[in-house]
């Protein structure tokens, strides 16, 4: 066999949530959004769906979306980097940052790639509980990190930390940066944190179209931070990560923030109806800033009712942290969650 | 300043061939494909454009595309890796095999983005200077290197170097892996080395849709190897690294062997017009085995050449090595090429 590096060897490798094929299926597994994306980035596919388009190379530093971008949140395109997916944005701030035997440091139980990106860059990792109101204890932050990993909001709690804490952090931090995974801030109540890269000076924010924009499939997140910053993280990225008709989508979808909010407001409203029905069920919901919600149990075990409903074709996600179990369910539409718990209703 | 780990800082980065989006350059830089993908690629692109395909997220080990692709190639699907371009499988073979500090080997002259590739990864790189008739002298390897690349055919030269060649080479660097980096494979009169995997156990060949199957903007291309070492690579590669319209397009334009053949045959015989007209203009021309060809000259610099052709809307690549420098130019359409040829002839 090559001789593969120890640390991918020793790797079990992150484990993507079940997509599957099946039309059939309810997929509350992996926070897709569950309505299409805005008629416009139809429009905008079909009109980039050419020969020339297709045949060339698509932008290298994506300018035109970056144009766009920029003018709908306010920052300068400088300041904004592109992915293929905000997954391919942390594998390049990893890359960018953590040399081999370097630290990585993240909340816990939170996303599970930071450690799966450790394990590829034969980093170390260390991991900071939530206190049990899911909040950050910095006291126990651990110091000299060369890269640390913060979900705002949290997965799989679907919780926020305040702005104030993660200032305190960044301070902490510095001059290591201090990356904000915002793939869930739309939402929340809260406002994004792009804003803050001018006072705090390693910051540096990620975000994602595969949840608010419906374009999972289309793998596109960015990063925002300083330029000097982002002008480092170019180096590392691959030169054409991103391709001509997934640029056209998100473009498209993020110039669309009337179509966006409605969207938001549908997701808002069905998450509101889960957290009473699902109580009520016995489970115990954490108050969710994100489209999805964290359910635990302390009557009995959670992962045969994952099971039983996926016998009944609705998938959720079972997660367990070293023995901390439960569901994390995304918001579906109205109908979608009724048929949730109506199966839930006959299975408990 | 974010503390960016040294050898992120001291690179220069990999500069990539200059995108224009004025329509009326004739573009021979960067080695697109002159004709437009398949129309099934159009079809199957359009078939996929669903709002349940957007919103949710693609097959992470893209079982239908390599399905597809299995058959086509005569390989078991378990042999292909899916890359966002071959770039991106260049980048997961550089961080499953090297560690910091290791060793890095290439022949050059050759594709520049490996040498940064090492450089990202903070991997020393060494290269093995091509004869004077491009081939490898194999005296000269470096003995325990973590990983050699071999783009075969070459650029910018778009020579080949024989099989024979290539598996005496791959027994030098066994067990480490040896890259075959067929991009332009498609274009020579070789076959692929694909189905030497299991004679030769260390070898694995990349390949690409960017030049043959004209999808330089859709990102997708691939990697050919035993399947021990792609459960491997699995666990480096993002989970979600290739869109779902990608996906589909790629599958579409491999499946269309007709099309695929006809566009070939196009672009070897205005390949074989370049060769005598481009000589009679005073270029010492490589015979190509590639979609572009080689020109140097021994009487004057071809830098102001290139100069004189960007001002007139042609687009080559000027490529310097250290000194020993040319214009590797594409091979276009016919009337591209006619127009090269009549500007060429009022420069000189």
């Amino acid at each position: 066999m090559i001789p593969v590096r120890s640390n991918i060897r020793d790797l079990n490798g992150y484990t993507p949530g079940e997509q599957f094929n099946d039309p059939d299926i309810i997929k509350l597994n992996t926070n897709e959004n569950p309505y299409p994306p805005s008629p416009r980035v139809f429009e905008a596919v079909q009109a980039a769906l050419t020969g020339d388009k297709l045949r060339k190379y698509p932008q290298p530093l994506a300018d035109d979306f970056r144009r766009v971008a920029g003018q709908v949140l306010k920052v300068d395109p400088s300041c904004i980097l592109v992915g293929n997916g905000s997954d391919d944005i942390l594998t390049i701030l990893t890359r960018a940052f953590v040399p081999e035997g370097g630290l990585m440091v993240s909340p816990t139980p939170s996303y599970l790639l930071y450690r799966t990106l450790a394990g590829i860059q034969g980093a170390r990792f260390e991991c900071v509980p939530y206190t049990a109101d899911w909040q950050l204890d910095l006291n126990q932050w651990p110091r000299h990190a060369n890269l640390c990993f913060v979900a705002n909001p949290n997965s799989p709690s679907g919780t926020l930390v305040e702005p104030a804490v993660i200032r305190h952090l960044s301070s902490l931090t510095e001059p290591s940066p201090l990356v904000v995974d915002e793939a869930y801030v739309e939402f929340s109540d809260a406002v994004s944190l792009i804003h803050r890269i001018g006072e705090w000076p390693n910051l540096i924010v990620t975000r994602t179209f595969s949840k608010a924009y419906s374009l999972a499939g289309m793998r596109l997140g960015y990063a925002v931070a300083r330029p000097e910053v982002i002008r480092e993280l170019v180096k590392v990225k691959d030169s054409y990560n991103c391709d001509v008709l997934s640029l056209a989508a998100a473009t498209a979808a993020i110039e669309d923030q009337h179509y966006f909010t409605q969207v938001r407001a549908k997701i808002l409203a069905t998450r509101e109806r889960m957290l009473p029905a699902l109580t009520a069920l016995g489970f115990v919901v954490t108050p969710s800033q994100a489209n999805f919600v964290w359910c635990r149990r302390s009557d009995r075990a959670v992962l045969p009712i994952y099971e039983e409903l996926k016998r009944r074709k609705i998938l959720v996600r079972y997660m367990n942290y070293d023995g901390y179990d439960g569901l994390r369910i995304s918001v579906g539409t109205d109908a979608e969650i009724d048929r949730l718990i109506t199966e839930l209703r006959a299975i408990l």
